[in-house]
């Protein structure tokens, strides 16, 4: 049986994925038509999925048997009405790799306070060395694939690093906190605070004056996970009472971010492109075949988003 | 019996170290006087040093013991012909973990390509993620406990790290390489170098011109070994033409480096005023302490430089 499969993204995507996809189906032994589009949207069987796409509308489509997201955030898609199949998001491991060398390294930029030196004033400057690492307290808010992955590196480079999630979890190698308790607690201890969560009804404005102001004063920020988990205004002003040191942001409530938004000028935002995170297909392309055999073979979806929780 | 201890090294130093060593003393049921003079040298036992002390005729310490170093490098000293007794250097645990730090943290930023972020034009770049940490070979040359600390960091990040030696090591986890040859194809590979060399008559001068040559073009260049080991006129030339992209110095020929140095100036260089490896007299302490024990027993000396090899 030849399967038809819709890969429904940006042209720039399919240059990317059309090699890989076609080399992982025909190594799996799976016949399949892989296109852009169909005349028949009863025909599809599967459609691997960005968020970005302009499919919106799966109703056509009613012989599907999942959608294969390409991305790992699916908030944009997971209300859908119209989408009643399976919906599966990326888990990629050359994303989850890419992830854990952003967050490590804005993490031991902080740490060692690289910018001052980056920034060079041309003088010579005191030996002021940084506390090491294993005195050095971070926490990563969200222990999914890509927190614990970051939080284990963390770990691994000797720092003392928290977790923390909604519901209870034991990562090898860090002490974690759940809960409204737990995150009064994690925040309190974080001089590096790492912002991996989904983004959902409870964690939208997570991080608004309050929680800010439960940092260490001149803690640092970063957020590769989502732009509004964090109220702009609100870290504006602790970064001008010096509650908060520094803030690396990968990701922003509109993107890209408007040339007009206070993040671009002040001095103590770093502003990335939203590059934390880049699927690879190389290895990603592996994953969503994977959940084709499965679906053939009946087996479970891996990475099957739960609708009720969001993620 | 009481034993003699003189502590020779700046006030700054002294503040910090008299502290840990008396404490480390005095748990190990030594009972010692430690002085910064001593009005008959021929009383003293052991000389705790810094090759920054004025003391450079050991002559009159006619009953000395060991010269006990609390620096890594000890190339200023070790040809000292009135030092006739042992002379240990520094492997300070405190130590290895901050080069471990400063290294990996800046090779993560040029990894990442984190300056043009940390400068940032204050537009919305394209996305041109970095190849992942296990497409992208980094070099370390020197594996002493050092360079291989810092090549095994790199290697838990997913790093192709290979090492170089003189003599030929094996170190878990890395690629290795020696002689003249092994030098040649390392440098070849090398995206990211890293000096981790003591410096001896064979690597004064080692990255001159022909070396820089010969590694892959947009190389970066990380040294916090030692400044003699890279030919400055050379470096500057390399940067010119985009041979080399970018280099962080942490050390240099003259120290404080002089204000009118081109280095302060040039856009391809990064200065950090030598703090990659700072001895850290809590852990610190505890290495001359054992040493002084092990003379106490007649035990072999940790960390003994062999002389003749100059290390």
């Amino acid at each position: 049986m030849t399967l038809n499969i819709l890969f429904s993204d940006r042209d720039e995507a399919w240059t990317k994925w059309e090699g890989p996809l076609r080399a992982e189906l025909h190594a799996a032994g799976i016949t399949a038509n892989v296109h852009r589009s169909y005349d028949t949207p009863q025909s599809v069987d599967f459609v691997i999925y960005s968020p970005a796409s302009p499919l919106q509308d799966f109703s056509p489509y009613t012989n599907l048997k999942a959608v294969l997201s390409m991305w790992a955030g699916v908030e944009s898609i997971q209300d859908n009405r119209t989408l009643t199949v399976p919906l599966t998001r990326m888990v990629d491991p050359g994303l989850t790799e890419g992830m854990v060398e952003y967050v490590t390294g804005h993490m031991l930029r902080h740490h060692l306070g690289l910018d001052r030196h980056i920034k060079s004033s041309g003088t010579w400057m005191p030996k002021t060395a940084p506390p090491l690492a294993r005195n050095r307290t971070v926490g990563v808010l969200g222990l999914g694939a890509l927190g614990a992955a970051c939080a284990q590196a963390a770990a691994r480079l000797n720092f003392d690093v928290h977790g923390w999630s909604r519901t209870p979890k034991s990562v090898a190698g860090l002490t974690c906190h759940d809960g409204e308790e737990g995150l009064g607690k994690i925040l309190s201890l974080s001089e590096i605070l790492v912002l991996l969560l989904p983004l959902t009804d409870q964690t939208r404005d997570l991080m608004n004056a309050h929680r800010l102001s439960l940092l260490p004063k001149g803690a640092c920020l970063i957020n590769p996970g989502r732009g509004h988990l964090i109220v702009d205004d609100d870290l504006v002003a602790a970064l001008e009472t010096g509650q908060i040191a520094h803030a690396t942001l990968d990701v922003f409530r509109q993107e890209p971010l408007p040339s007009s938004h206070v993040f671009w000028s002040h001095p103590g935002i770093t502003v990335t492109p939203h590059i934390a995170a880049e699927t690879r297909a190389e290895t990603a392309a592996k994953v969503i075949v994977e959940n084709i055999i499965r679906a053939q073979k009946g087996q479970p979806f891996l990475h099957l988003v739960d609708r009720t929780s969001g993620y």
